[in-house]
């Protein structure tokens, strides 16, 4: 079952529902006309749809492989690449200042979106780079901007980020990779790096690392660490790959899905590297990739998210079983019109929750008003976690879906659960994210939170006289949340707001659910008020459950002990 | 992380929850007495934690495969299984005229659970003759059970189910297979059979394939349907394997899990076969073997969740990471912290009604009170679907506590999450479990489903002075099921009842394990409170929802059209 683009859902939400005309209404992104957004979404899509998705089950098959310290990557990804590249779609956010195309990062959200459907191990590629870029753009000198970011933008290089150690995971503070000063301006590198994402390849002529190492002066924890760009081979006097570097890929890892993309064991022995931002300052930096990449990698949960729908949609109307009536295909059975409404609820109200973050950092960007920067600073977790566990959810439903056929692995079906399931790990786990969201989000006091809760029930106010139920429904959600959220800005202790910090992340992201949908059941067609009504009647009360979690705070948890879990 | 038999909750939970004693009590049973029951638990643990879990990883690097039409099994399962057979574990509870020890289905779940701990790809193989044995019992000629059962029992022999063909799957009585008479009271059979568990192996004399397929004046559907016998090999005169019967596997499958498993595509081209019961009345037959099958496998899900939470409880205690205090591991961390707890509450919550159900089996074989038969139909198809479910959730969980490690399948984690997910899928898709739920299962009126809270009720009504809060909390969501399943009684148009199925499903089992973490509570220590208490104020919260989701009935559902979905 081909991958088609869903385009007209991209339209309509930016359009109707997450507020791109006002993105569009800035000095900044005056280009993104409609005419410019439209040409964007059809290109992207024709690229996908016919070059990139084919790769998809190649690269499962035929995983990257180290032979002899050289990474082989799968049959057609090189192809794969330059497509992309030549798209332009690796820069495409990036600022016209530094070769980029200075669009915002609500398309480049749909892009990215496109590219997770048609094939994730690529797409991490240039999802790495765009974070790379952006980071440089930010921190570094001009001299590794002006070298670095042009090369990454036409895919001649890419980059990657180096950040977990064996013994420094979520804790990043715990990092013993060391950079000593070289007297020239130059560091020397030293120590091993673990789950680098496409830590190496052969099909670009160079590979950028950006590595987190501490300087001889670096005090412990995250504010001695330093980030350094490490290429693979030495840049020469004119900008062009030399002397290899000592660096290299000890081992690739087998992993449960993803086999198209090669995640490194990469060794640093005295590799040359030169420092982006100040010293001792890495986190800051390492910070602006992550956030991109964070947003990105919800992306690419809704992304899967979207594939699996695609073909359990397309199974479920094929296949014929059982007493159905109309059709005849299990299309017409209750339970499995259940599970893709689902779906593609879920799938609508995630997309649109990572499109209202991208509208946020666009309008931040043009406007640099705080406010935005508080909006999508707040929404990128929950769009990083909610994203990915749509999608984990989703690819599972889908294997449901397919039946016995489901757990064949030529149906494809289970490869999307396979590859999915890292993203509620990578970029910080899912559960880093919702303590990122009850701890240093809620640090205004939850002024965010409770501006963002003033929208939804303005939104509700607004949907009451023609969808009455519909926005009472959520209203009431939005309500209990805010009541939770009070909750929470409460409690001092942050082992009170830590322990329901999963559900509270999830509570908020349904509310913000049954807002896009209702948003949705006011601007769209019949459709899209069935579809609402479905979500925010039978998926929308799950919020109950969760926040009655959350209410109970942290002593019950914590009172069981290591020895009660294991009596 | 070795895998230790969680033998102190099967007796906590039989000597305290789901009243075993009444079991024990009857005269069917009367050999179950304390030290019986020790020997058996303590025997199985031992084999299980020495012998058969060191396999289940092999079985997954080396999966079963087809050479030159005769399967190799992974390495070692020969000796897995010898030993399972040796152990007398095959007919644990066959009765005693059959060669059976005649023990409670009661222990038969509790060893089950155990092997699918250890090496769920081969426990697959005992599973499904303990199936065939339970069908030939009832329904078999004395011929074939005195010929079929002692050899089962023994582990000479080996038995498969033959329902599934390409284009019956869920709809069983779409398949063509076909059955003409020889003349001389046997059968030619002939037909394609899919998803054939261990269709063949490498260290059973003979394999015994029980095979649906229509006579020739079978009606089409369920109706005209007859089960056979088919072994691999005709038995001669002395009930020795002799001739090679004509049926071969055509292929094995390339499955996402349980690669140690061997899924064959079965081809039968007029093999010789008996009838296991009167002509067309196949499916009663199979239905017998199913049920038996749905306990199992829910069990499966069980044993997986419990092998999975071991191995993250383990890595949670060793893992150091962040600044967890206390013992400095990531158990420390609230969210980790969650995620055991709900873990290991959900795997007690599931294991607790597995054992209910086979406690109500007893009962109803020893007493043959249509009540306690009516209460094993109930529990069915809520053991099958929650306990498939909390495996493949807490398997899930289990990858995540693992963080970046769990995406490597090295760690072992992502295997549990692999095998597992095929559960919810065969003998009947949670789908189909939970629409007989709704259905068959409330074709009393409720009955069965209203004797069930009253039990409930009764337990809370006991707790209220001892536990106030907890028992409040389950006596409501008591009230609230039992006004959902009034509703659901009510409903003539069964699509009404369908569209809800699956969360009506989930409630009750929800539901179920607050009554059974209440007398947990109840009856047990600090540690059994405190998860109770965790299980009762964060987890069973989830049924409001999911009740709401029930109560919308079908119309808003079906309403959405596939034109909708694909818009």
């Amino acid at each position: 079952m081909p991958y088609r683009a869903p385009t007209s859902d991209f339209r309509f939400l930016m359009d109707h529902i997450v507020g791109f005309g006002d993105v569009a209404a800035t000095d900044r992104f005056a280009e993104s006309t409609p005419d410019m957004v439209d040409a964007i979404l059809t290109e992207a899509a024709k690229m996908c749809e016919e070059i990139i998705a084919p790769l998809n089950r190649a690269g499962d098959l035929h995983p990257a492989k180290l032979e002899n310290g050289v990474v082989r990557t799968s049959p057609g990804f090189a192809e794969g690449y330059r497509a992309i590249t030549e798209g332009g779609w690796v820069g495409m956010s990036a600022s016209p200042d530094v070769g980029g195309m200075g669009l915002p990062m609500t398309l480049t959200t749909a892009v990215n979106d496109m590219m997770s459907s048609s094939c994730l191990s690529l797409q991490l590629n240039p999802l790495m780079s765009q974070g790379q870029i952006e980071a440089l753009e930010h921190h570094a000198s001009d001299a590794i901007k002006e070298l670095y970011i042009p090369k990454m933008i036409s895919g001649e290089w890419c980059g990657t980020m180096n950040l977990t150690e064996p013994q420094a995971g979520s804790d990043v503070g715990a990092l013993r990779s060391k950079a000593e000063p070289n007297g020239d301006g130059s560091f020397s590198i030293s120590g091993q790096k673990i789950y680098i994402t496409w830590g190496d390849n052969d099909f670009t002529q160079n590979v950028c690392h950006l590595v987190l190492a501490r300087l001889p002066d670096g005090v412990p924890g995250t504010k001695g660490i330093s980030l350094f760009m490490v290429p693979k081979f030495i840049p020469d006097a004119d900008g062009n790959p030399g002397k290899r570097n000592s660096l290299k890929v000890v081992s690739l890892e087998h992993k449960l899905g993803l086999h198209g993309s090669p995640t490194a064991v990469m060794e640093y022995d005295g590799a040359t590297g030169w420092l982006v931002g100040p010293a001792h300052g890495g986190m800051a930096a390492m910070f602006t990739m992550m956030n991109n990449a964070r947003l990105g990698v919800g992306v690419q949960g809704i992304g899967i998210a979207e594939a699996a729908y695609q073909a359990a949609l397309t199974y479920a109307q094929d296949r014929t079983q059982g007493k159905a009536g109309g059709s005849g295909a299990i299309i017409e059975h209750a339970d499995v019109r259940r599970m893709l409404a689902t779906m593609r609820a879920e799938t609508y109200a995630a997309r649109a929750i990572a499109l209202m973050n991208a509208v946020a950092i666009d309008m931040a960007t043009a406007t640099s008003d705080a406010g935005w920067q508080a909006r999508a600073a707040f929404l990128t977790p929950i769009t990083k976690a909610f994203g990915t566990d749509i999608g984990i959810e989703t690819a599972n439903t889908g294997i449901q879906v397919h039946g016995g056929m489901g757990f064949i692995e030529e149906t494809g079906a289970a490869q999307f659960a396979r590859d999915v399931r890292v993203t509620a790990i990578y970029e910080g786990t899912n559960g880093i994210q919702a303590m990122d969201l009850v701890a240093r989000k809620l640090m205004d006091g939850g002024e965010a939170a409770f501006r963002l809760l003033e929208e939804i029930e303005q939104g509700a106010e607004a949907a009451k006289t023609t969808q009455p139920e519909l926005a009472e429904a959520v209203w009431q959600s939005a309500e209990s949340l805010r009541e939770a959220t009070e909750w929470l800005v409460a409690q001092t202790d942050l082992n009170q707001r830590f322990a329901g910090a999963v559900p509270y992340l999830r509570a908020f992201a349904r509310v913000l659910g049954g807002h896009v949908h209702l948003a949705s059941a006011m601007a769209g067609d019949a459709s899209r008020v069935k579809l609402a009504t479905f979500y925010i009647k039978r998926l929308l009360p799950e919020h109950i459950g969760l926040l009655a979690h959350v209410r109970e705070g942290g002593d019950d948890l914590l009172a069981i002990t290591a020895d009660d879990l294991a009596s």
